[in-house]
């Protein structure tokens, strides 16, 4: 029994389908951002992060910020470069060349290492970079949502700290956090940044960050003041400790209403173990990895060890473009993504398979999107190899 | 009759009171970001921001950004200014500092013009500063939260058109847009910048701006890049004009349901003349500001043309404190806030009244706020003077 509307099945990489409950907590009558009563949440919903981390490290910090995923990167590079760092920014993806933009634009100096499309640097390579000279921070998209290619975070944080025990880790997890496992601080990782729209199951418009003791260190020992204002964590870091002991304080005004949601979908997920979520999210995925490969399509990620476990970028078959077969999806009540890579958007689709459209299994949102996709593709003239 | 549930009367300069319709639309289900419905209400609340801003110039260009209003002025320093420029700040309280605090976190140099707490800086004033050197932006803080203080934007604005017309002219409405008259062509502005969650009635969540063709032609003009990537202009530029061109395209998630509720709060307020929406909060705020003086207290505001359409600054009688009173306004019903200007917070109270709280007569807000600010100095052994 859903209290939304009647709407298509949203099945991209992002926003996602959102439960009642969350949804509800967005239409949260007007408080007091300095109220006790949203204190309180907003100091659970921090502490909650905590946990979705897998973090007990009270040197530890947790950012929640009116934003979002990118306004993480500027989190990074305004507080934890200054002009001249040299960053090590591993690409797989249009969401790396976006990161270095960033990096860029404060004027670090990122070094990508680029992997082709749909495989992922190999850990001799980013070994090979590391030794190379040395890096402040080496950065991890841990999902690519231009091409659902997973990185392999535990190992090249094993890595680093192996062979560049200086250099700071950043993981981008803005299309993994809630549906990968992420263990912060038994991987030694330095800043998990994410969003709220995908697998944490709230909507858009906050920028979620998980920051080490040592990266809050590194922001305290600059030699030159943050590059910006709101993405300071000079203005934030006392806000969020004030918040999560129920203290009111003020920088600039957070979105009660989001907050709360972000409250309401991380109590879902918390309220059982982690694993249990991640394995969810694995079968469903690799449920419907079976079927595009029944339909004769292939993925971007061609091995099975870079596949992302909450979404499947699929190589359309030649001559086929997404505006062929993304209407007919529509029409059968489904939302895909198109192409976002920049070298090959108009070749592929995305299929997002997040947060309740896999944990709640009544919905049957997975079997509904192979059913689309293969019916779309059959009626364009695509016939599945036999 | 309203959907949300039993609370107490938020009356605080910022968030408001919002309507039901508004609130209804922040839990709309979710949806793509570069979907055709999204990008039709978006680039429709693009236009509607045109009007609300009283501007039909097509050079001009509305921004709509997940953040708070503090972004606004990151989005002014990044895009506005490089390293070395000279930015006048007119100072009528707590966010002339802070605006102040981020221009300077971009390199530029600001000169605050301070006006004693309650007043604001005189034309005169203005004018001496302008005529001292060349500045390259004045940034007048429309109606300062923390103080009350309402500034007279046109006079301002066409002073410096006089002495010193190429200085870009910025305003931080915040606590303005949509309960005090701006025109943005007829006065010659070159930023407006707001947030969501005060008269313009819908949950925080957004920066938005209003920018000019001198303003998008200063920045294009930029010798070095903007000093940001989030509240960069040459990433949001080209997306704010195909949204508005109900086309989507894409940089960072916008938020959906936010997007949406403030599309159907600008749809409530464009449906009646905005003359009538300024004389209604004029009209309120004259009725609380005459019960405040009834009861003997005074505002920070002394003299009536400084004081703020939305809101009212009340020093507290000798020996009262806010946390004497405002549990007690609260035990009523009814929320304040508590003093903000760094010199005096702990001397004075606010009270808010914008939005619905106004514009629907049916509530009694204003009527509550002034019984429930009576009754409460009456059981702290305050008495009004005969």
């Amino acid at each position: 029994m859903s209290a939304q509307a009647e709407h298509p099945t949203l099945l991209i990489p992002g926003p996602i389908e959102f439960d009642d409950a969350v949804l509800s907590a967005m239409s949260h009558f007007g408080e007091s951002h300095v109220g006790a009563p949203f204190v309180t949440v907003f100091g659970d919903t921090l502490t909650q992060l905590r946990s979705l981390f897998q973090s007990t490290d009270p040197t530890a910090q947790p950012f929640v910020i009116s934003g979002s995923g990118t306004l993480g990167w500027d989190q990074v590079a305004a507080n934890l470069t200054q002009p001249g760092d040299q960053i090590l920014v591993l690409h797989t993806g249009y969401f790396a060349d976006s990161f270095a933009d960033c990096l860029s634009a404060y004027g670090a100096v990122p070094t990508q290492l680029k992997a082709p499309i749909g495989s992922r640097p190999s850990l001799s390579e980013i070994e090979a970079a590391l030794t190379e000279k040395p890096y402040k921070i080496i950065t991890i998209t841990h999902v690519d949502t231009s091409t659902g290619v997973l990185s392999d975070v535990k190992a090249i944080a094993d890595l680093v700290h192996r062979v560049s025990p200086q250099t700071l880790i950043v993981v981008d997890a803005v299309c993994s956090a809630g549906c990968e496992p992420i263990a912060f601080d038994a991987w030694g990782l330095d800043v998990v940044l994410t969003a709220s729209q995908k697998a944490i199951g709230c909507p858009a418009g906050l920028s979620i960050l998980m920051t080490s003791g040592r990266a809050i260190a590194a922001f305290e020992n600059r030699t030159s003041p943050p590059a910006a204002y709101f993405a300071s964590w000079a203005n934030w870091l006392p806000i969020m400790r004030a918040y999560e002991a129920k203290k009111p304080m003020y920088f600039a005004t957070p979105s009660p209403q989001l907050v709360r949601a972000l409250h309401v979908s991380l109590t879902q997920i918390l309220s059982k173990p982690l694993e249990e979520r991640f394995a969810v999210h694995a079968a469903a995925s690799k449920k419907i990895k079976q079927a595009v490969a029944a339909l004769g399509l292939k993925q971007l990620a061609a091995r099975e060890e870079d596949q992302a476990n909450g979404m499947t970028a699929i190589w359309l078959p030649e001559g086929i473009a997404p505006p062929d077969v993304l209407p007919k999806i529509l029409a059968r009540g489904v939302v895909f993504a198109g192409g976002l890579h920049r070298e090959c958007a108009t070749r592929y689709i995305r299929i997002g398979h997040m947060g309740v459209s896999v944990t709640d299994p009544k919905r049957g949102d997975a079997d509904k999107a192979v059913k689309a996709l293969g019916e779309a593709l059959g009626e364009v003239g695509y016939k599945a190899p036999a």
